[in-house]
C-alpha cells in the first residue's frame, strides 16, 4: 500500500509554519507567558460594540454566513471611498495574500519583495512556485524605488510593500507611493499591505482611485480593531480583478460571528481612537523602558517598537530568548541587519510594567552568559 | 494601464458562487425566507455548552488561535480512535477540500466523481486544473465499484465519495466501503466525506485504520453538531498525508471561537443525541408531508430527505421555484435522473408547519401555470 501522489510542487515543498505561535512556546515551557507582546495582536481588544455583536451572533451559528458578505462589503465601501465592487473579504490578509498568489503565480513566474518582509507572503508566493526575489531594506525601511527596478529587471507580476512595514515600523508618506505608481512597469500589480495602518501618521495612506488596476490594497481587522482571533481582512481594487477572487476563494469560508463583529467594530470609531493613543502611548513607553537599559528604539508607525540591541542578530537572539525564558513573549526580525532588533508589541501598562521588570534581568541574563 | 497578468489556469475559470446563498435570495426577494430549510444546515442549533463557550471567547478575540489547534485535535483524536498526528483541522470540509485537492492534483490530472455530486469539490478540482470524470448513480446511490472502475481506467489520483451522499441521502454499510478499499488502484486515495454520518444507521462508518494511507476521511461541525457559521471541519488520515497539508494552509486560518466552541461541543453527547433524534422524527414528518401531497421520500441517513416530485428535472425546478416563492428556502439535485427531486433539509416543528402549509400551495401553483 502506498500513500497518494503528490503534485510535483507539494512534493518540493517543506512542511513548515511560518511562525511558531505563543500557544506552543507555552506548552513547552509548561507555563503561561507573563506578557503576550510578541505577534502585534492589540493587547487593548476590540471594541465593546464588536463583543455585543460576537455575543448576539452566537445562537446563530448554525447558519452558513453570507457567503458575498453584503452587509460588510456595503461598509467597508463607504469607508474606503470605494464602491462594493471594489472589495473582497478575505480570512485575514493572510488569507487575502493567498488566493491573491494563486491568482498570478505559476511556478517559476517572479515576484518581488524585500528581503526580511513579512513571511507569510512568501509562504504563499513559494507555495503556488513562485520565484521570489528580495530587495535589501534599506535605512530599516522597504526600498521602494528598488523594488520597482528590481520588478522592471525581472518582469515580476507582483510587487509586495507592506507600509507601514513589519517588522521595523518604518513607513513611507502616502504621496511618495502615489508617485512610484507611475514607474511601476506594465503588468506589475502593486500589492500594500496596510495592516498597520491605523496606527500610522496621517498622510501616510496614499490615496489611489480604487478602481486603479495598477494597485491592490490590504487592511484588516486584526491590529487596530482588535480581532486577530476573527481571521477578518479585505481587499480594494478595480474591479477585474476584485471578481477574479470569486474563481479561488472558499465562497463561504468566513465565520457568522466575524461578519457581525467585524461590521459593528466599523461603526465604533471612538474605540478606534482610544486605541490609537493608548497604542501612541505604549511605544513611547517601549522606547524609554529600551533606552534606559541601553537600546535603541526605532520610530514607528505601527503598534509595535523594533528595538535595536546594539549588537548583530545572535546577541538580539540571546536578549529574546532571555525574555522569552522569563516569561515574555517577543520576537524579531529574521534577517540581517534588521535581525539587530528585537519586536515588542504595544501593550497595557500592567504588560509593560511586565517588560519593564523583566528587561534588565535578562539584559543580565545575556551578560552573564558571555562572560560565563 | 493594463491590469495584472493572471496564470494561465486561472484565465480559465469562471468566477462561479458554486450555491447561491439563501441571504442573497431574501435581498432579490425583498423579505426574509419563512423557513430556511435549503442548506442542511441544523436549525436546531449548537449545543448550548458550545455557545456558552463562544460567549467566553468573545473577550479574547485579540488574540490569534492557536495554529496547531492543540486542544482540539486531542479531543478529536479520542472521538475518532486515532492520534493527533492523524489530524488535521480546517475552515470546515470546503476549506480542507481546497487543500487536498492542492496537494494532488496539477493540470489535467485525472480525479473521479459521481455525476451530480458535491459541488465543492468539482470547484476545487477545476480550480487546480484537474480533469474531472464524473460517474453515474446507480439506484439514487454513488456507485462505488463503478468509481473504483473509473479510477482504475483513468490512474485517477482521487475518488470522491460521500457517505451518506448528499443531494440524494443514500448510504453504504461501512462494511462495503471496507470491502472495497482492497478493490482501489494502487496510488489512487479514496476521499471519504463523512459530514452527514452521525445522521446515519449504526454501522455506516467504516472501521478504517486512520494510519490507513489508501483513505482520507472528512467530518464536520457543520451538520449534526450545528456550527455551519464557525467553519471547523476535520481530515483523519496517515500522518505522512497530514503533515502533508501543513505545506499549504493558512496556518492561523480558524478562528478562536470556533475552535473553543468545537472543543465544547465535543463534550456534549447529550445535545447530539437529542439532534438525532429531533432529525430523525423531522425526516419522517418531512416524508409524510411529501407523501400526502404525492411527493415519494427517498430514504434519508441524513439531516434532509429528498422528495421525488414525480416529473423530470424541469417539473422539480418548478416545485422549487414556487416553495421559494412562498418563502419556503429548499434546494434540489443539480443533475439527471436525481432532479426529479427536490432536498428538503430537517426542521423544527415550526418549521415544517410553514413547509407543510406551503406544498400544497406551492404544487397547486405549478399545476396552474401548466394548465395556463
Amino acid at each position: 500500500m502506498t500513500g497518494p501522489r503528490y503534485t510535483r510542487l507539494a512534493e518540493t515543498l517543506p512542511s513548515d509554519v511560518p511562525f511558531v505561535g505563543p500557544e506552543v512556546q507555552e506548552r513547552r515551557m509548561g507555563r503561561p507567558f507573563r506578557a503576550r507582546l510578541g505577534a502585534n495582536e492589540s493587547v487593548f481588544g476590540p471594541s465593546p460594540k464588536a463583543i455585543e455583536a460576537l455575543h448576539a451572533a452566537a445562537p446563530d451559528v448554525w447558519m452558513y454566513a453570507d457567503a458575498t458578505s453584503h452587509a460588510l462589503k456595503q461598509a467597508l465601501a463607504a469607508e474606503m471611498g470605494a464602491r462594493p465592487e471594489n472589495i473582497v473579504i478575505g480570512g485575514g490578509i493572510d488569507g487575502l495574500l493567498g488566493n491573491l498568489v494563486r491568482l498570478l503565480v505559476e511556478p517559476g513566474d517572479p515576484v518581488v519583495t524585500s528581503k526580511g518582509a513579512y513571511p507569510t507572503f512568501n509562504y504563499h508566493v513559494t507555495g503556488f512556485g513562485g520565484m521570489l526575489h528580495k530587495v535589501p531594506f534599506r535605512d530599516d525601511r522597504e526600498d521602494l524605488p528598488a523594488l520597482i527596478d528590481r520588478a522592471r529587471e525581472t518582469r515580476a507580476k507582483l510587487i509586495y510593500l507592506s507600509n507601514p512595514d513589519n517588522p521595523m515600523g518604518s513607513w513611507y508618506a502616502g504621496r511618495e507611493i502615489e508617485a512610484a505608481l507611475d514607474t511601476l512597469p506594465e503588468g506589475t500589480l502593486l500589492l500594500l499591505d496596510e495592516a498597520y495602518i491605523e496606527f500610522a501618521p496621517e498622510g501616510t495612506a496614499p490615496r489611489i482611485d480604487p478602481d486603479d488596476p495598477r494597485v491592490i490594497r490590504m487592511r484588516t481587522f486584526s491590529k487596530a480593531r482588535g480581532m486577530a482571533g476573527l481571521r477578518v481582512g479585505y481587499a480594494t481594487g478595480a474591479p477585474a480583478l476584485i471578481r477574479a477572487f470569486d474563481k479561488v476563494r472558499d465562497h463561504f469560508g468566513m465565520t457568522r460571528p466575524a461578519q457581525a463583529a467585524a461590521l459593528a467594530a466599523l461603526q465604533d470609531a471612538g474605540w478606534l481612537a482610544q486605541v490609537q493613543d493608548a497604542v501612541a502611548a505604549s511605544r513611547d513607553r517601549i522606547g524609554r523602558i529600551g533606552r534606559a537599559h541601553g537600546l535603541t528604539p526605532l520610530p514607528s508607525a505601527t503598534n509595535f517598537v523594533a528595538l535595536d540591541c546594539g549588537g548583530d542578530g545572535a546577541h538580539a537572539k540571546a536578549v529574546l530568548d532571555a525574555l522569552v525564558a522569563r516569561g515574555v513573549f517577543v520576537r524579531m526580525p529574521f534577517e540581517a541587519p534588521q535581525n539587530r532588533c528585537i519586536r515588542v508589541s504595544c501593550g497595557r501598562p500592567a504588560d509593560l510594567d511586565v517588560f519593564e521588570e523583566v528587561l534588565p534581568l535578562a539584559l543580565a541574563d545575556v551578560k552573564a552568559a558571555a562572560a560565563g
